[in-house]
């Protein structure tokens, strides 16, 4: 492998456009990435500003994530913004030199999902850097026109690159219908808790009590807005007492409670905590199987709605990144450079665990 | 026990009215029942045709439904209907001699979740029958006017008692948002999956299966309209093969679920089958906690919606009922007169299990 | 008349309770008001703040409003807070000494509207201060406990008055779905545009602007935080140019107009200014019929939703207000005490344009 | 043009695919189409079903249809079945020889509309026949593989043509809200008029009232299932006593009211005789302003919504063919030869007003 980098190494000093290749479990190499041609409708971008997401993390520690399994190198990375460097021939929204947040995820576009405006499930997506799709941890990556996303001047590269995590947290208030008749619980205090919140207040959320195991991210989720903040423990058996706890700080009912985390515990705790005719969005995929009182949760008409990923967020999520109801700065804890070293740094840094939230590459 | 018995025989050479008490296990006596004033808004009715419910014969075995513990004598019932004897002083949509279902449970009115009309989850509802609560099985109740709903002529009294289950069924599609866009799943052939599948079919579902582990009920299933009926095993390890199956005699996609039993193995099939975006409405709530491949059926986003009983739904099903759009009719297998012997052949009937499908009195 | 006013003076040297009597075009008179006995259900309230509403300027300058046509004698007033001085026998959610906020309108809760949520189509409602039901402009009135909503430490009672206005704009951004997806025109900045844009902005809504004939109007609105404010005409031929200027500020689409005023021409604004997809939502009722271009909307796809009062408004209008995300305050321009003269000069200054938003009785 | 046309008949023995041009008014002449190539994701189609739809008689008699102008020659026609000839190198969904139906609107899936599932409002909508696009009445056509809908053994390509107007009652079903809860008007008795009919039947409604000035119509209507027939007034003062005549025969009250017309009398109908909290659906458009009490139904929170064209209904159509739920046979009521003389009665037949539903061309 180490000839092949050398030789890289050499191309680079030129015009070869090199990205970080997943070649084996912990083995991340840069190497260059022969980019496919620029269709009509496509853009060229050069990357600017790249997180790290727990897939990517997964991917690195396992070649794995959830049933996607790497089976050949494959270039990490999808929470990506940068600047336009080529249009294609019919490309008429987008022009050289603009600065866009891409969305990685290229549906079909003609199946009846998609043509119903649920594309996110599409059977077809190729979503960048979910083998065997390519990701953007690269100088340049060519991608849909209209799936960039023009940033304002007052919108940064790196807030760009946030829109993908922040587009769970919206997608999650969607699908949960948040708004000013919505106290909100939310489970576990991560980078998709943390956004989930950021997006609930943005929602107008009235009430938002956060829990989790974790003092460090508990006082982060406080700094950034929770109205109350509960530690809480692993073991089922404290369910109860708990909720008790978390329905004493929330004062008034809790209408829609979002698990970020996805264990037993967590799950049992939402649909416990809900109020009748709330909801339970469930985030966080710890879990395949998961025990818990689905029947407390039908007598008092709880429904339990799921996400996966988000869909037509982008637009949304720059708004908020613009207008200042959100600011995600504060989550970009660690900053590395697009060079082998700092691919290690960062990739070992989102591993493993410590005060990290969210891991942004500045190329 | 006894002497109390004769004393009522005595007494019922007259006018006093009577009901069929639950006073212990297995045990219930005909005995007077003194009814509360009439109110304002009040009617009273003589009961003519009344069904038993499964929660009736779980008072009956137990002594208790769910959390509901009998801790006095009670008088079942709540599935009825009857013949307006008096009205009122306030009351104007009835009058006497009008034949009309009636709605079992007595919601407040007044609380946050009657006003928003989701007062099937008030926390205050009295529900007929169901402890501390008088049920029905009696000469005669008081209830308020407009939880009475006129029959019209073509609408038997033993179809106005039907109304109570058939709600289930109704609320059941109106919370799945049954129409000709969603093809059904329905599991569990009981009485209530029967009544979701006459339901089901009146709402426009245009493919309808329905499983179950006995050939019976299935059969029962395929008379009353399902498209295809398919037999299952109780065995958790089977689902993925049952599954396929499931599918295949649907042809098209699965759009709408309905787990009418509710444990492990039914909740399991219905999340695997349903397609993608689609929703599981848990009806069946045989087990307190299910474990169930709920991370699955978030990255499909199928929305997990329970119910609880129902809310307005009587004109509709009267009007189901009387343009023939639903025949409950076959559904009522076994008749039984109210008496002493009647009312204990009844709740054997019920209670034993056999092909008893809806047990009914003639009163 | 001046001889029964005199006998009331004399009386109200003890327990008489007084309330301003609609006797006449522009004719008020403080008069004793019997009321009537405290039900199980109902507090008796002594009020200490209520707002004059348009609807009681209608009243005391036509005898009516609408269709609804005073007849006989009626204590004018809908929108107060007062203080519980006594409770019914059933009440449990308040005590004596309790401050709250009242809600109006007491509907049949019997009707099938009242019992499907939508309360304030119930046909029977009985409106506080809609002819023929007696209001609440009066020292202490009679009302049920249930539509009294008790107001936290740092919400005044002027606040609390304010709700029944901030209703009207909290109802119609619930039924146009106003989040943060839903940029806002809002036609008419009197005081239902203020109200609906003080809402509009705490349901998260990116950007309104507000449009209006009136420079002072507009400045209020500015302050109130409209994003941009246009100036407008009368002249139907307008329109065309209007709205080009109005998307111009708007910048990106128009999701939702909310028509406060009335007219054809704001109405035609309302339709023509909205992006495909959208909404119009007709608040202002300023004529009976409107000549409309409904079938450009119609190619769009635009919804026009219509709001009738409110419903279960008052407790995230409390929220609202006591959370600081909303400011009631700056719209409350004119106070007066209950007395004759206070009476008289506060409706001639309500009635009087000129600049008062809000004309306010502390008593 | 008649040299044209001889040269063409020439070529025509053998392989040039001939079109109906629209040439001027009411001038239509067959005349070689060449295709444009096919692409990879598009089909080759030889019609063999066309019905000829309002649009089509607006464009022959005045060479426009609302704001759409023909510039140049167009070949007419959009409702339409045949057989595949040819499949494009990545279709994988059809095969040579299966027999499609074709939903004739070409949205750009890329916009947000697109994206959001509402591409009927697709800004760059090519829609087959509607200017500049050249339409269907052709031996051949090209189009998007996904757009072709595959027909059942038991759905006859006439009636695959017939999806095409059937789409629209479906579509408004769908955007009205129609089911088992919503008695249903019908003000116009037209093919729009009665594919509405047939789709409301379809969705449950369970009393649909339709009314029109012409009895023919009317019976028309009575035999497609109607419940009841009101033979109503082109004046505008007989809206209040039809009203009342419409309540009555539909005895319950109506929830969701047609106008397949969209004359100020018509809509004004429709506003009056809907029921609190209804909605009224807008699909004809025969005036562009309309003058109507909007103030009375938004006092009564009547929604108005409207429909342009129609989404994602090929499959429900089908099915709904295939089932026998809809039997849209009746409404053909001519057919003719794809001939130059064919085309010319045919076009005179539908544009001749009398007793002509639907004008089918079989080729």
């Amino acid at each position: 492998m180490i000839s092949e980098m050398e030789e890289v190494s050499e191309i680079t000093v030129g015009e070869t456009n090199m990205a970080a290749w997943l070649l084996g479990i912990q083995t991340i190499k840069i190497q260059p990435y022969h980019l496919p041609p620029l269709g009509p409708h496509d853009v060229k971008i050069c990357i600017k500003a790249l997180g790290i997401c727990g897939s990517d993390v997964h991917h690195f520690k396992t070649m794995r994530c959830a049933n996607f399994i790497v089976k050949k190198p494959m270039v990490l990375g999808h929470e990506c913004a940068g600047i336009i460097e080529e249009v294609g021939s019919q490309v008429k929204s987008l022009q050289v030199g603009d600065r866009v947040a891409l969305e990685p995820g290229i549906s079909c576009q003609r199946c009846s999902l998609c043509r119903d405006g649920r594309y996110n499930l599409c059977r077809e997506m190729k979503f960048s850097g979910s083998p065997p799709n390519n990701g953007s941890l690269a100088n340049k990556v060519v991608h849909p026109a209209n799936l960039c996303f023009k940033l304002p001047d007052n919108v940064s590269l790196e807030e760009g690159a946030m829109c993908e995590p922040l587009s769970v947290g919206v997608h999650a208030c969607r699908r949960a219908k948040i708004g000013p008749d919505t106290n909100v619980l939310i489970i576990g205090a991560g980078p998709i808790g943390l956004v989930t919140l950021l997006a609930a207040r943005a929602f107008g959320a009235p009430r938002i009590v956060i829990v989790d195991v974790d003092d460090y991210r508990l006082s982060m989720a406080k700094e950034l807005g929770a109205d109350e903040i509960v530690i809480v423990s692993t073991n089922i058996k404290d369910v109860g007492e708990e909720v008790v706890k978390i329905q004493n700080v929330m004062v008034s009912r809790i209408d829609v409670s979002f698990d970020c985390v996805g264990f037993n515990k967590t799950m049992s705790t939402a649909l416990s905590a809900t109020g009748a005719g709330g909801k339970v969005c469930l985030i966080g995929l710890a879990r395949t199987e998961l025990t818990v009182p689905l029947t407390s949760a039908t007598v008092r008409e709880i429904d339990v709605v799921g996400i996966f990923r988000y869909r037509n967020t982008w637009p949304l999520c720059i708004e908020l990144l613009s207008t200042g109801k959100i600011d995600v700065k504060p989550l970009i804890t660690h900053r590395f450079q697009f060079s082998q070293k700092g691919i290690e740094d960062a990739f070992q840094t989102s591993a493993g665990g410590g005060n990290a939230i969210k891991v942004m590459f500045n190329m």
